[in-house]
């Protein structure tokens, strides 16, 4: 299979993440529930991840890195944690259900507003029109860091510049970025990201965070169990607690610190750079078939590789050929596997103009080869002519 | 390393649940995103496994099986989303607090009324009691299957009577119970269970789950992207996606299914005997010890393995020596794991007179033997004399 859909998860794990998902299966006990030697291990297993992670997002506290079992549960939890009946919040076209979705039930639940910025013909945010948008009510901006249609990149210093100029909490949607694009969240000023770790974390499934770089007091989501203050009839206050109720992942939290170590060990810049050069090469070997159409700014894909400004992400339609037909002869003729129809971010794909044919997305990853993408240009221009 | 507890995660697990986990990892795409084969192979191993979990616990419907991160959340899920404005709630006090902290906030943020029924002398529940609290707002009794604290067995089929003929709703948390003891949701009338994986079911962490068994409507929880219905800003309506939002925990859901295989292979009755028969070994072992006091009704002991109602939970306390130190020593002295402290049950330990020592808990599991059981009780003479 040549598997081009990693933007949904990424299939190929490395070895490292495997075997530290066995080791914990072999050698971890439950974390912060016993004082023998497997728990204590697990803990500190647990503790060290969340001091990778810290590091890697530019954070500067570890104990407010919170563990989910996805990026969705660390948006609703920020969310829903954080906004009060009445507010006020600034988002954009480009995000996932994953954020629209609990902002229309605060809608509706706590009579918050939002305001969505659009994007340009380019695929562009409107930048100029997140300062036009803020109201004395206004609490937070939201966005995508990348968009899961487009692939288009979210300027994040811009608009961070912005949220601290009118004091506005910060928040970030990090799920298709993480892993692909260095983040900094000293640097450009975010104050909360959610993160997924199964996709370009190269983490397994069931894992993903909240790392809060701020003094923001995020209201408690789920509650229960957390090992200490056990006659404390609330959660405890303190991160990363005062978030996480039970049991954790241990398996895959130390599946998701290999995954970073892993990134550590290649290097970001090099990982981003080898994503881009694969990208660059289906798009100039599918750019002049008839009738194709890319949803996002071109011009990029004509510089070098390491230069582009991107997310993994190349997002086509062909004339006369529904992306779902496509995926399918993909799928079925040349077992090649990417995503199609629509995404999951409704607000984009109207945008976009293609609510009913969808997208065919194709998304890479480090593992992916030149080889494969030579494969995927032939297979396609195939499907064309037939 | 002597592993006795069991009751915080099972540390041995089958080598099929391994193996699972291992193929999920190597062959399984992100389930219900994409049309190719590793996505729809995956698909169709979780829909297998709800099948699996439904027949296990005797419910009727597949699709009434939600995946959740752990037990805490689904109870979250389930008690947020039943209980409205002004309900009341009848509870016991050998609640977690994955019960009892999610009632406490709804107390708080919805003024629901909650009644607690206490234990006898001999640590069983007050059964009587239960009738005498039916209010005519009250909505639902809940209860906990199997002490995490104590290892008493609640009599599901009496509470169950109970709800059915006032027409309450009937809630199981059985965290300590599923994998070592049989439910049957259909004979024992419950609306609703809330199980974890990583326990007795052998699964890997991050995985747990509700089990629906009646016509039930819970509110939303968690809600983002399904997969399907992307242009709907609500969450479907329709279980499972009505509960689960983002990617699931595949390789957790694979490795899930590979512990049920693994118990209804070996037979849940045949992990009970050996439970109880290991049990019993380490009672009798230390029931002569001087000041040894146990926190449960030790006349269950005195039958054949087969015929003990018990969950795999021994409670002790040995005069003069802390529960914690107790531990400590087994752990330090002879690496036999157990847990000790204050087992996240305030209730209990309130209603055992345990609030200040703590109780040293040993729990059991299939991969036990007598060998281990005889070394634990070697080790605990050995300490109590020096």
């Amino acid at each position: 299979m040549i598997y081009l859909d990693n933007a949904a998860t990424t299939f190929k794990k490395p070895i490292n993440v495997i075997e530290a998902i066995n080791h914990a299966l072999t050698y971890y006990g439950n974390s912060g529930r016993g004082a023998y030697r497997a728990a204590l291990d697990s803990g500190r297993m647990v503790y060290e991840t969340r001091e990778k992670i810290s590091k890697f997002f530019g954070s500067s506290d570890p104990s407010k890195v919170i563990f989910t079992s996805n990026a969705t549960e660390g948006l609703n939890i920020v969310l829903f944690g954080l906004f009060c009946s009445g507010d006020h919040v600034i988002s954009t076209v480009t995000e996932h259900n994953s954020v629209l979705r609990p902002l229309y039930k605060l809608e509706k639940t706590k009579n918050i507003g939002i305001d969505f910025i659009g994007i340009d013909e380019s695929g562009k945010l409107k930048y100029d029109e997140f300062e036009k948008h803020i109201k004395e009510n206004t609490k937070a901006i939201i966005v995508n860091h990348v968009s899961n249609v487009s692939g288009e990149i979210a300027d994040l210093e811009y608009i961070g510049k912005t949220a601290r100029k009118n004091n506005l909490y910060f928040i970030v949607d990090v799920s298709q970025s993480a892993g692909n694009i260095k983040i900094d969240m000293n640097k450009t000023g975010i104050d909360v990201l959610c993160f997924t770790g199964h996709k370009g974390l190269f983490g397994p499934g069931g894992t993903g965070g909240i790392v809060i770089n701020s003094d923001i007091l995020i209201d408690t989501f789920k509650v229960g169990g957390s090992g200490v203050q056990s006659f404390n009839k609330e959660q405890p206050d303190e991160y990363p607690t005062r978030l996480e109720a039970g049991t954790l992942n241990i398996m895959g939290i130390a599946g998701l610190g290999a995954g970073i170590d892993f990134i550590n060990e290649i290097g970001i810049t090099n990982i981003h750079k080898k994503e881009m050069s694969l990208l660059k090469r289906l798009y100039k070997g599918v750019k002049d078939i008839k009738g194709i159409k890319f949803y996002t700014d071109c011009s990029e894909f004509e510089k070098e590789p390491e230069s582009i400004r991107h997310g993994s992400i190349l997002p086509i339609n062909i004339d006369g050929i529904h992306s779902g037909d496509l995926a399918d002869y993909l799928g079925e003729e040349y077992d090649i596997a990417i995503r199609a129809g629509a995404h999951c971010a409704p607000l984009m794909h109207k945008a976009l103009g293609t609510v009913d044919e969808g997208i065919a997305r194709f998304s890479f990853s480090y593992f992916n080869t030149e080889e494969e993408i030579d494969a995927v240009i032939k297979a396609i221009k195939e499907i064309v002519e037939e």
